[in-house]
Parts: structure tokens; C-alpha cells; sequence
């Protein structure tokens, strides 16, 4: 594809040689005649007066010695134009003779199924979606439209995805619940989970990442969400539309996280607890009470990230801190000893 | 159903209209017409005068203005309640044609094994187990009766699971224990895992929880645990009876848990120690050290729970210590100078 | 197996009877008639005088009054000793007809391939290799010889493994990265994952552990390295020779790992950093940012280790510390009353 084309089909505006070949994509640093590279992080603009790149996305008020596209937000344009120059290959719809499907599940046009998958009872299927091989929906489960269930997720009974969620290998949607009642002999006793899970629409889930079907009524993940690799979101949570949950994530049950926040990686979440619309947890983050809207936290447990970064500064110096106090008590006993104690005669 | 047989079944005494006809189950705040709710925790008191349900599960002090089952335990007969009210489907016994069933295999009566569900060379199945798809038993593994292994559970090779066991979606159970010998040249070779992994009775492991098998001898999950998702329990590690692992828990190998513990979320503890009966760490403490019987342990490195509450809140106000000790060397440096330092002359 | 068979074969030094017959191996608190044993720690040492082990394996200068072997790392020298004495039992070269196989994929001489598994279009494994059941390879996938794929192992499209690489169960490698442009709106769009995954030789990925693959380029994990379970390893990291990853580690996206570098279990590193050859970072520690070559770091932020021990012993204390800081100021206070304070008339 020509430069020229792509600034039309992503409507940018060019600058320079819209005549120029591109035939791939990459990294500023790494980027080599044909590639089209960005800039977005200003950490790298000394890069743009060596890069071999063909050319660069770049903001309005930079400069480059290649052929540019202009863009107020170059990586989101970048990422459009990966998916314009190395396009996915979408697997071409049919059912594969070895998947398992029900015969009273009801799969969309231009579904495709691949081998060894298993279409329980009652499932039904959007248009377009791709069910990979060795996907399990189990009975009654819902996925919407444009769907991509990549290779052995496992979708609980009843549980439902809206349209264009893609979910990536090995997640599991709406296992059980941990609850349990314990009685008078400290023995637990299984509560069983008879809810469901809820997926929205435009959701990503991580590899490997398990939501929990709700002891009762539903956990959902609102529209837009991103969860990463290895996330453990527990019974009745929700989360807020467009929230971001990094790798290892951990919620306990019946958290309710608000739209538009961020937990950074292996960020824990107590149970019952809310985290307010916006707020951020910043990596490794404790959270034992709630969060307000729009507030930024760390540490365990999790306090104002600008305290705790101060906090932290002085962690590191504690035994000096102590130090310091045990020469004042030493400092301060000598010069009350030399001046005599109240009481005491002179 | 109706209430009065409801407390028949559940041997709890009725208080109001036993007519009542209970069709669901749901929370004290969700509940609505026909539904069953429980109160347990004082916090909810004040929903009992509202509440829409058709009848609550509680202890025997407390009054309600709806039908009621007294409980001394609420939460435990609800679950129970909840059993009955909305049973789960059990699969019908019998083996899915596309299951993968080696002629070794010994399989109980009234076993499921489902769609494409692997059973190898001389595994054995108690009654009425439920295997279902795309779980895979290798060889000479053992599965008592009445257990639960949902879809894709792993199960290596003679690995053992109790009665009454469930697995949820993922788990993998024997996988090998991480043990390497370095050489003198910083290269690592492989300890062959010989050993297995020993499930006893009634014991629940989470979706995508890995027990790896022992190097030699074996690792134990005793009676009545519980453990959740995403856990790591490495090789030759010993879990006592009814014990709690919450998710994303870690155990190093060869660590010892003993009875009726807790380990609260992301917990990890190093290897080669022994976490006493009864002992419980909150979430995300890491333990490098034995734990007594009995104690409560916080923080990273693990101490006493009181202390670390005690001292987190003095770490949020460290950099106003700091500028305090500062303000006492100024002041104490200047009173000195006032009086005159020892040994100057006046 | 004789003693003396098993001293030629590992190359030992041979102490005592060599006529012993060796039939199998434990620790040394376990071991009984028959096994082989081994002393590397000198925490043990104690039991050398009562172990009923057959034989062990010792360092030069270590006595003991059974049949001893000699060697320098006695560990090492065990680990092969387990593999003679307790040899695993390699599945015979074959293909299961249960398996779907692509007709363009190629398979190696003497390749296994098990119950169910799935190998897509172009997927090459070599020679010896063992796909367990329910392995998934999918297209253009490359698999090294003698290499071991554990049951339900997910190997993304195009990813490539070395020789002798070994990947516990469940694990996911390829999965797309965790990349996505946010929009003025507070929208996240999708960066399309479009590098691969690269394993070296000689590596082996723990159950369930995550391996993304780069948004562009390439993922890779060097030769030698030993990856536990439930670890995850973010789109464009790259991890150095013999470098080991302990259980439930996470390492965000573009982050390298030097050679001969370990990281504990649940360690974090954050995005776009370095860590040095050698590192050491103990269990817990979060990382935010570039560790230098031999450093060991601890805490959360990451400290060095001996600063990080000291201020965490001084934090046990942190309230003593805070009341003495009081005292001080109400004794001072006390001091300047009595003096008068300057500039007061006296």
C-alpha cells in the first residue's frame, strides 16, 4: 500500500512523499525501509533524525526527515494502520467435522468452529464469531457478534458475552464462586453459585484469566473493559465500563470497581469494597477499603500514592531515622544531666 | 416449594405463615417476591424492615416482619437452602462417544465422562464421579466417587483424588514441581519429578490453580481444604485439614500449612516452612518465616497483625516524623549553643 | 540397579560397598532399604548418622556409615541419579488417530503426538518431540526436537520453540499482548498483536504460565531459563540466558531480564526496564525500575536487599519510634520552659 492511501483510508494529513511503498510496521528503533513507525513518547524523538523508517506518525507540531502522517493521537493512528498493512487472517467460516455441537445450539452466519471445540446445549452464537479449537460453552451459553474465542476458553453454563469481545487462550468464564459456610466444627460447606457471569460488549479478556459465575444474581464486566493475563475477578463483582485490569489482578467478591479506572499489575482488591470512577492503583497495590472516585493509591495498604511515595523515600532510610532519634535521647540526656533535673538541688 | 417444608428439610423452627411459596433464592437486597433471603451479618439489619422477600433465614434473637427460619448458623443454612431451592443439573451418567476412554480405564457406576474428555491408561473413576469435556486423567490416575471435575481440568499421571472432590475449570493437578540443580557454570538441569500429588476428601480447588506433584514422595491437600483460583502449591507441599487458600495465593515447595488455616488473597510463602494450625495471614502478606499456631501475620515480611496495622499507620505519616526529629536535632542543636558546649569555657 | 554400576555411570567417586542394589530414592529423612539418597545441605548433616538409605551421594569431605558417592555438587549428581534410578516413561513414537492433524504440518521421525491434540497448517515438530493430549499448535507453529508439550499447552500462531524445550500444562504461549490505544473519549482500541513469541533451547515454561506475544517483533525467552507456574510475561519482554522466574512472577511489556538473573515468586516488574545479569530480586518485590547487574533488590518499591532488610526490621518498630519522637519534644519542650526561651527576659 501507498503512503498516500493509507493518510486517506486513516484520514491523516501527509506530509512529504505520499508515493512511498509501505509494506510494514515497527518500532521507531527498529523500523527499516518499507516500515511505516510512530511517535507518541517525546523520550524518542531523537530517534526521528535517525530512524530508516519510510514514515513516521507523528503530532501535529513535529518535524520529521521522512514522509509523515499527521495525527492528533499518533499511536491509536498506528494502531489502526497495523491493522490496515499486516492485516489478521480471519478464519474462514464453517464448523469443523471434529467440534462437538449440540444440536439444539444455534450458531450464526459466517460462524466458524474449530476442531474439538464443544457447543453445548442451548448455546447461541452471533454472526462472524470465531470459536477456536478446543473452546468449551458449556449449556445455555450466550456469545454475541464478531466475537473471537481463541483456543481452549472455557465458558461456564448460562453465562453471556455481548458483541466483539474477544477472549484469549485458556480464560475461564463463570467456574464457581469461593463461597463456602463454615459450621460450628470449622468445616466449610460449599454455597452453591447459581449465578452467572455477564460479559459486555468490546470487552477483552487475558489469557488464562478466571471471572467468577456470581453465588447469586450476576458478576458483569461492563462495555469496553480490558482485562489482562492471569486476572482473578471473584463472585458479584462488577466493573465499570472502559476499566483497564493489569496482569494479575486480583478481586475478591462482590467489589464493585467504577468506569474508567486502572489497576496496575498484581494489584489485589478485598471483597466488598468499592473503587470509584477513575481511580488508579498503581502496580502491586493492597486495597483492604474502599476508593474514592478519581483517587490515585499504593502501597499496602494502599494510601495516596503522592504520601507513599514520600513514605517510601524515607522507608529507605529508616535505620538512619532511628539512629538519628536514639543520639538525640543521648544528646538530650547529657545536657539534662549537666544542667540537673528539675527538683534536684544545685 | 413452601416455607414449612423448606424448615422441615432444613430442621430449622418457622416462625410466621409456612404457606408462603418460596420459587428463588437471592440477597437481602436483591430479594423480591418468592425469594428466600438470609441475614447473617449485623450490617444488613436495618434491610430487614424493607426487604421484599417472600421469607428470611435468621438467628435466634432477631425479629423480622416477614415469615421466618430460625438458624443459629443463617449463612449455612442458606447455602443449604440454596441447594434445594435451585439444584443443580447433574449430567446424566454414561460416556460421550467422543470421549478418548483407554480399555484399562476403570470407570464406577453411574460415572460421566463428557465430550472429548480423555481417560488414560489404567485410571480408575468412582461412582457417580462427573468427568466433563476436555478434562484430561493420564495414566494411572485415581478419582474417587461423587467428585466434580469440570472442563479442561489436567490431571497427571498417578496423581489421587479423595471423595466428594471438585475441580474447576483448568486446574492442573501434578503438573511437574519446579526443581533444578545448577552446575558450576550457572546452568540448570532438571530434578525429575517423580512423585505425585495426593487430593484427600471434600476438597475444592479453584479454576486454573496449579498443585505441582512432589519431587519424591508427595504433595498433600488434605481433607475439607478450599482452595481458589489461580493458586500455586509447589512441589512436597503439605496442606492440613480445612484449611482456606484464597486466590492467588503461593506456596513454595515443600512448606508445611497446617489445620484450619487461612491464607487471604495473593499471599505467597517461601519454602521449607511450617504455617502452624489455626494460623491466618491477611492479603498479599508474604512469609518468609515459620508462622506459629494460632497467630495473625500481615505485611511483607510477615509480623504480628497488630503490630503491622500500628506500624502502616505510622508509615503513612513518615515524612512528618522525619521533619520532626529534623526540627528536634535544630532545636537541640541551638539550645546547646545557647548554654555553651561541655568543656567551653563560659 | 548395583551401587557400583550407578558410581561408573554418574562418574563418582565409589566409598564402601558397591554391591548394594539401588532400587529407589528419597530424602534423606525419608529414604529406607534400597534408596539412594543425597547431603547438600549441612543443615542435614546430623541425619547422615541415621539415615536408612541404601547409600548417598556426598561432597569430598563429608563421612557417613552408609556407601557413599562422591561428588562436588551432590545435588546435581543426584538429580541425574533419579533419572537413572527412577527412568520416566517416554509415550511411543506415534500419532493418536484422535489427534488432528493438518496435512501440511510436518512431524519429525519418531514425534507423539497424543490423544486429541490439534496441529494446524504449516506446524513443524521435531524429531522426538511428545505433544500431549489436547495440546493446541496452531499455524506455523515451530517445535524443536526432543521437546515435551504437556497436556492442553497452547501454542499460538507462529510462535517457535527450540530443542528440548518443556512446557508444563495449560500454558499459554502467544497469546496476544496487552496493548491498546485510548482514545480522546477514554476509549481503548486494540493494537493488533502481529510479532511472535520466540523459546530457546533448553527452557522449560511451568502450568499455566503466560508468554504474550510482541505487538511487533518478537518475545523471547534465552536459552536455559526455567519459568515456574502462573508466571507472566508481557508482549516484547525478552529474558536472558539461565535466567529463572519463580511462581506467579509478572513482567510487564518490553522489559529485559539479563542473563543468569533471579526473580522470586510474585516479583513485578514494570514496563520498558532493565534488569541486570545476575539480578536477584526476592520474593514480593516491585520493581519500577532498572535494576543494575548483580544487584539484589527486595521491598516494594525495590530497594537493595540489606537496606531493605534493616528498614523492614526498623518498621516493626515504627510506633515505639513515633512515641519516642514525642517524648523527645515534650522533654525539650520541658527543657527550653525551664531555661526560658531566647530573647525572653529572664
Amino acid at each position: 500500500m501507498i503512503l498516500r492511501e493509507l493518510a486517506d483510508r486513516l484520514g491523516c494529513q501527509l506530509r512529504g512523499d505520499g508515493s512511498v511503498e509501505i509494506t510494514g510496521v515497527a518500532g521507531i528503533e527498529e523500523a527499516g525501509p518499507g516500515d511505516l513507525t510512530f511517535l507518541a513518547n517525546r523520550r524518542y524523538v531523537p530517534l526521528l533524525a535517525t530512524t530508516k523508517a519510510a514514515a513516521v506518525i507523528v503530532g501535529p507540531k513535529r518535524e520529521a526527515p521522512v514522509p509523515c502522517l499527521v495525527s492528533d493521537n499518533p499511536y491509536l493512528t498506528f494502531a489502526r494502520a497495523v491493522a490496515m498493512v499486516r492485516p489478521g487472517r480471519r478464519p474462514a467460516p464453517g464448523i469443523d467435522p471434529s467440534a462437538r455441537i449440540d444440536p439444539t445450539a444455534e450458531l450464526g452466519p459466517d460462524v466458524h468452529v474449530g476442531a474439538l471445540a464443544v457447543v453445548g446445549p442451548g448455546v447461541r452464537v452471533g454472526a462472524r464469531s470465531v470459536v477456536h479449537p478446543q473452546v468449551v460453552l458449556s449449556e445455555g451459553v450466550e456469545v454475541g457478534e464478531d466475537c473471537v474465542l481463541h483456543s481452549a476458553v472455557q465458558v461456564r453454563e448460562h453465562c453471556r458475552l455481548g458483541d466483539r469481545v474477544i477472549v484469549q487462550n485458556g480464560a475461564v468464564i463463570g467456574a464457581d464462586g469461593f463461597g463456602f459456610a463454615r459450621d460450628d466444627d470449622g468445616r466449610y460447606h460449599k454455597f452453591p453459585q447459581v449465578g452467572i457471569v455477564v460479559i459486555e460488549d468490546d470487552v477483552e479478556i487475558g489469557a488464562l484469566t478466571a471471572v467468577d459465575r456470581a453465588a447469586l444474581g450476576e458478576t458483569r464486566i461492563a462495555r469496553g473493559c480490558k482485562v489482562d493475563n492471569l486476572v482473578q475477578i471473584g463472585h458479584s463483582v462488577t466493573v465499570g465500563e472502559h476499566t483497564v485490569l493489569a496482569g494479575q489482578v486480583g478481586i475478591a467478591g462482590s467489589s464493585h470497581v467504577g468506569k474508567g479506572a486502572t489497576l496496575a499489575g498484581q494489584v489485589g482488591v478485598a471483597g466488598h469494597l468499592t473503587i470509584g470512577d477513575g481511580a488508579i492503583a498503581t502496580a502491586q497495590t493492597g486495597i483492604p477499603s474502599s476508593v474514592g472516585a478519581g483517587e490515585v493509591v499504593s502501597g499496602y495498604p494502599a494510601i495516596d500514592n503522592r504520601t507513599w511515595l514520600r513514605s517510601s523515600a524515607v522507608f529507605a532510610r529508616l535505620p538512619d531515622l532511628q539512629r538519628r532519634v536514639r543520639e538525640l535521647e543521648r544528646r538530650l540526656e547529657s545536657l539534662t544531666d549537666r544542667l540537673g533535673r528539675p527538683g534536684e538541688e544545685e
